[in-house]
């Protein structure tokens, strides 16, 4: 049965969420399938982070109070929290992802004492490999970080592991967790549970209450659609507040912080976390990027990218069968966040002609071409057309040009 | 000898630096005396963000290469570089003052490693103790953080320090320290110096090559004029490029951050000190203060700052000498940074009472009224009319109302 470009047309016209894409600053003629490296701009981020640099220019330092700046990590973080399962209280925004990653693994060990090994994966995304590496040369306890392969997770959370540490969607690959099942199996082998929502928040449903989940980050800037670079988010659940330390002690997490008392006290609960001054220009830009998706129904937001991958992988199957891409994401949509990716030996080259004609995926060492669904903005019509554009790319051979091989420094 | 409105309007004729006020935004009618704690917004702040804005609503991903986002924090850090004495390659932006303390404090840590004392003041700003605190707790190896006042300072660095950490100028009163022979001092102890410069850089010379120092850090947000919550800065002698290892070891600071290796490999010199990815748009924002700053000579700066500074004072013994305000600044100018501060038992509603009269100081307790000067954008005019105006609360006692008692958060 072959998919039509009008079948897709009449997907984008039964699409409950097709009007979200007016809500986005868009150029026009481009395809854009890395929202989850960095999300488009929602058109009241502008309007936002314009209003706060008059409310700078016009109010000065009483911003902090007249504007409720003082509070925006508190304010930004509850928000965030609501798209992730977070309860009330447990959630707050500010520095970047590998800075939460470090706050809240450090918080997680110290609740773990007797234990020595930090569980994760080996293809785990890099940065919070390195700020573990990082810690433990830091600890000179004798820590461990120990890499497993997804599928041997479950068997590998053996009971000398303090903290298994996962990103619920893999950055590459697009492979999910069952979430409270290994969160479960973490608790039954006495380890606690960090989770890494970079590629979860705002694009699959979470739950980290019902999960039972012990602390979580992610990040601002995919699919939440705060701004290049926006804060990332850390969640701890409540059980932790009275005993978590937090190592990243600044002022913002003191408990009178304009006392200026020459010895930290922690303030209660999750606002603990918070370090330094949060950068309020980014942060205001992210909180434009998380009201817009918390406005989308989360299901309506799951069944869409569920659909759109059907779609992509269906049109990728009927339109370029004969390339040699392959599957690199796991078949069964269960286990899979809001993207695609496939191999390809000449991925690169391939990737730079696809963007060069206005294709906007990502290409992920070694060989990988990933293509995220963001469904707030993205069409089915926008799949058809990326297919066409990548046939004809294939058919032609015009990816085998020297300015496509040549390798840039890409994010 | 009586100094007139018109002695300052004189002043404000002859001031080398007078065009730069043009280049702020700055609310008509109010007086600002707090730039010191957060700078004001120039234009090209806001040209500037809202250019950013475009690139990335328009250039989506492709923005961190096209706009090189990529390297801003390097560029950043460069301008600032400039402004303290740094060498090329010695600076870079990003992250909070805060977490920059720790990575600089760390990093000094590991560079000594037999020693176990940090030594500092103990009206250092608290979140530097805070971090110090947090960084020593957490590596549980029995370090110190032991505390002098400033007079004792030198005396005080004993040969058990293994690093001297202060705050050149003193956020309460304005004292500076001596760089050059507190850095001296402490290198014939064998302890490594780190200098916090929030309240210097922009404000007075800062010369850390000069001076030798090891380590430094500070602020965007005030007289770098970056904006709420700006990214801040760090610095590090090249000599221990090689050496120091970073604790906060994120993929920004690997020496290929999307080759996506599974482990952490330092980047050669200062780039290492970064972490996870910057926020672009507060970053633009202080990028557009740092080279309005660049324009001005660092030489006109501290001549206004050091004229206003004597004006200001001569202003408060004309007019307000029967009121009961201390100096509490140090009287030598060469002691002292680009503010004043007067001790008065009712610091806190006079404060309020000013504010309420839009001349904007700050208060801090216990009991200081804090005046900042940034010579950039403030004249002499104003600081006569500032005092006028105290002068005037102090008579009629307007400040002794119940809405000037009230206890507000304040920044």
């Amino acid at each position: 049965l072959t998919l039509t470009r009008a079948d897709c047309e009449a997907l984008d016209r039964a699409d409950p969420l097709r009007l979200f894409r007016d809500r986005f600053v868009l150029p026009p003629g481009t395809i854009y399938l890395d929202g989850n490296s960095l999300g488009a701009m929602p058109i009241a981020a502008r309007t936002r982070v314009a209003e706060v640099m008059e409310q700078w220019g016009t109010d000065l330092i009483s911003g902090w109070n007249v504007h409720s700046w003082i509070d925006l990590h508190e304010r930004v973080g509850a928000k965030i929290g609501r798209l992730i399962g977070a309860g009330e209280g447990e959630t707050i925004a500010g520095d970047s992802t590998s800075i939460n990653l470090f706050k809240a693994l450090a918080a997680a060990l110290q609740l773990n004492p007797k234990r020595r090994v930090v569980l994760s994966e080996r293809d785990n995304f890099p940065t919070d490999l390195y700020m573990a590496e990082g810690l433990i040369r830091h600890l000179g306890q004798g820590h461990e970080l120990r890499l497993a392969a997804p599928d041997e997770m479950a068997d590998a959370i053996t009971d000398d592991v303090a903290v298994v540490m996962l990103t619920h969607v893999n950055y590459r690959t697009g492979r999910m967790y069952e979430m409270d099942a290994i969160t479960a199996t973490a608790h039954a082998k006495g380890a606690l549970m960090l989770w890494d929502l970079a590629h979860s928040a705002g694009a699959v449903p979470v739950d980290l209450s019902r999960a039972g989940a012990d602390f979580a980050i992610g990040c601002g800037y995919k699919f939440l659609n705060g701004g290049p670079g926006a804060p990332a988010f850390l969640y701890a659940a409540r059980r932790h507040h009275a005993a978590m330390q937090p190592v990243l002690s600044g002022w913002f997490g003191h408990c009178a912080p304009f006392a200026f008392e020459p010895s930290y006290r922690p303030a209660d609960g999750i606002a603990k976390m918070a370090v330094g001054t949060p950068p309020i220009i980014s942060l205001t830009a992210l909180e434009a990027g998380v009201d817009l998706m918390l406005e989308a129904s989360i299901d309506d937001l799951r069944g869409k990218s569920l659909k759109q991958a059907e779609v992509f992988a269906a049109l990728i199957a009927q339109e370029a069968s004969s390339f040699g891409f392959h599957a690199a994401s796991p078949g069964d949509p269960a286990q899979r966040g809001s993207q695609l990716c496939y191999e390809h030996e000449n991925g690169w080259p391939i990737m730079r002609a696809l963007i060069a004609r206005k294709v906007i995926g990502d290409f992920r060492s070694p060989g990988i071409l990933r293509f995220g669904f963001t469904p707030l903005y993205l069409g089915f019509t926008e799949l058809w057309d990326a297919v066409a554009i990548l046939r004809d790319i294939m058919t032609t051979r015009s990816w085998d040009k020297p300015e496509h091989h040549a390798r840039a420094r890409v994010t």
